[in-house]
């Protein structure tokens, strides 16, 4: 992982607007967002535009899940005084450069992009999938480029998406005769992706696997009785298994005292430490992790004018840099005439 | 034909400037539009964005082409206080809402489209096709819908493109439960495709067989000089054959003495009308016909700032309008947030 650690670079992140962020998202990416933004530029996208791809049958969703995205950021520890917040769909630049970058990429690159073949298995579109989707990897180059953003947080599967976006970075540079377009570089995070409660490899909503950062307390105590861990452990006095055990997994990922669970871990393979240890040992980790942050969030919800505030001064803000790389770009293209 | 004459109708038309004005677009659509200003409300767009799907190469082209195209409408009597001449690339209201008309269309429906197919096979794209013309029916539907066109003047093999529109319109209004935008119907002219000057099918700059409408007296010499007519009319005292016989062709098209080309058509069938003197008459009639457009042409070049101007208000005006439907667009898609 390549960490320059200067304000000179900026990172885009951001996330599609579908639905509450959970712990996923928290050790994916929303823990180091709150780090990056006091080493580098940081914009965070609301890509409400690309929800859209794969959405249109309901924007009303799209549209409301953007406030309770915002809510998550402020209450995770994003600051609007150091990172920029916007909503895409405001910056209508990145639709126009989205538009010009299409013709600097061909369909059959489009096909070979491995993400996207993944989407369509996964979402089983086959041909029938939307134009829309299928050319998102040049809308998200135009995201990249818009804000001349070096450093994008990606998880590994993410990593042809960059290189897309990199080759339409070096065809228009090599077109326009100069370097317009900066070429980013992917910023994996260490710790990958957070499985589902029920064990499976992705906490989604959609899986209904998952703890939103905005649970109640009673809906964290749920979650944490039903989490997976080690179907083999039927006696307290029986050993054991760590490998694909949930509670573990999350309590690497949450429990900040490393000795503690370094300790249990141990008891618990050689035998005598029960589930209901473990899980409560779990719940209270989850609960004091995300009080602070539902109580932020419950202090934002009550003045959503104020949260809509912050988006649209960072829409503005992001705006005002789109719309320079956007005209230096229609200028390369000799789209300017008055 | 369908020819509503009221004010009520609104036209799209337009051409991609990627070269000067010749005789086939004169016989095909501008002398049409000259017509259409004075019964319908008519907005002729020049199409840059459009010209790089497949000029991405060489953008200095489409830019000079652009005052071009712009002095050959004004100079064949495309009246500035009638019609609203637009430059596309300048309202990014048209690159937005294609964005979003992307996910009403499939992957699947864009390959079945003839039009799209056919001219695969013309320019040798095969799947290196680049994803913006691939995709250009989509970016044709949010020109026409923006403007919300009802009547769209094309040839025959256009119509599919028409249909694809007209499907996308049907998709948004049921997905806006509005009838936001608003079908249109293909205004296919009477006279059909005017051969080249070689006899080729078609005129077109790029196979070399093109009269410009701003010709010089001695182009149009030359240019007549080497009209094909009838291969086996080797003496003057031969029957003739009219059949393919382009000089023919092009007294259909332009000679407004009616009943003179018919008494020459007799004569030449019977045999003892020399091709010279049938092409004596044509240069006559192109001269006299393009004398004027010429000189109109040579006025308004002389002070091209004017018709930088006319541009400008022409795209400002027609901006107003795509940006009227493209909010009602946005509003539909939730996509309003302050």
């Amino acid at each position: 992982m390549n960490q320059p650690s200067d304000k000179q670079h900026l990172i885009l992140t951001g996330d599609r607007p579908t639905g509450p962020l959970h712990l996923g998202h928290f050790v994916g990416s929303l823990r180091n967002r709150v780090m990056y933004q006091d080493k580098y530029q940081q914009f965070i996208m609301i890509a409400d535009a690309q929800a859209l791809t794969d959405n249109m049958d309901n924007p009303a969703k799209i549209h409301d899940n953007v406030m309770e995205v915002a809510l998550d950021y402020l209450a995770v520890g994003i600051d609007p005084s150091k990172s920029t917040i916007l909503i895409q769909s405001q910056i209508p630049e990145l639709t126009e450069l989205t538009f010009y970058y299409m013709n600097l990429v061909t369909i059959a690159r489009l096909e070979r992009n491995p993400t996207i073949k993944q989407e369509i298995i996964l979402r089983n579109f086959e041909r029938d999938i939307p134009a829309g989707f299928f050319t998102y990897p040049v809308s998200q180059a135009a995201d990249i480029t818009a804000f001349k953003a070096s450093l994008v947080p990606v998880g590994e599967d993410q990593i042809p998406m960059i290189e897309q976006t990199n080759e339409i970075v070096r065809r228009f540079n090599r077109l326009a005769k100069k370097d317009i377009l900066v070429e980013c570089e992917a910023l994996v995070p260490e710790i990958g992706r957070l499985p589902g409660i029920d064990g499976k490899a992705k906490m989604s909503k959609s899986l209904g696997n998952a703890i939103n950062l905005g649970s109640s307390e009673a809906e964290i105590k749920a979650a944490v009785k039903n989490v997976y861990t080690d179907p083999l452990h039927l006696r307290v006095d029986d050993p054991g298994h760590l490998e694909g055990n949930v509670a573990f997994i999350y309590l690497d990922a949450f429990d900040t005292d490393k000795e503690a669970v370094a300790a249990m871990k141990e008891h618990y393979v050689r035998g005598g430490l029960g589930d209901s240890k473990v899980k409560a040992r779990l719940e209270t980790v989850l609960q004091e992790m995300l009080r602070p942050i539902r109580e932020r969030r419950q202090e934002y919800e009550k003045d959503r004018g104020h949260v809509l505030q912050i988006l649209k001064q960072g829409t503005e803000k992001a705006r005002e840099v789109a719309a320079k790389t956007n005209a230096e770009v229609m200028a390369a293209l000799g789209l300017k005439h008055f």
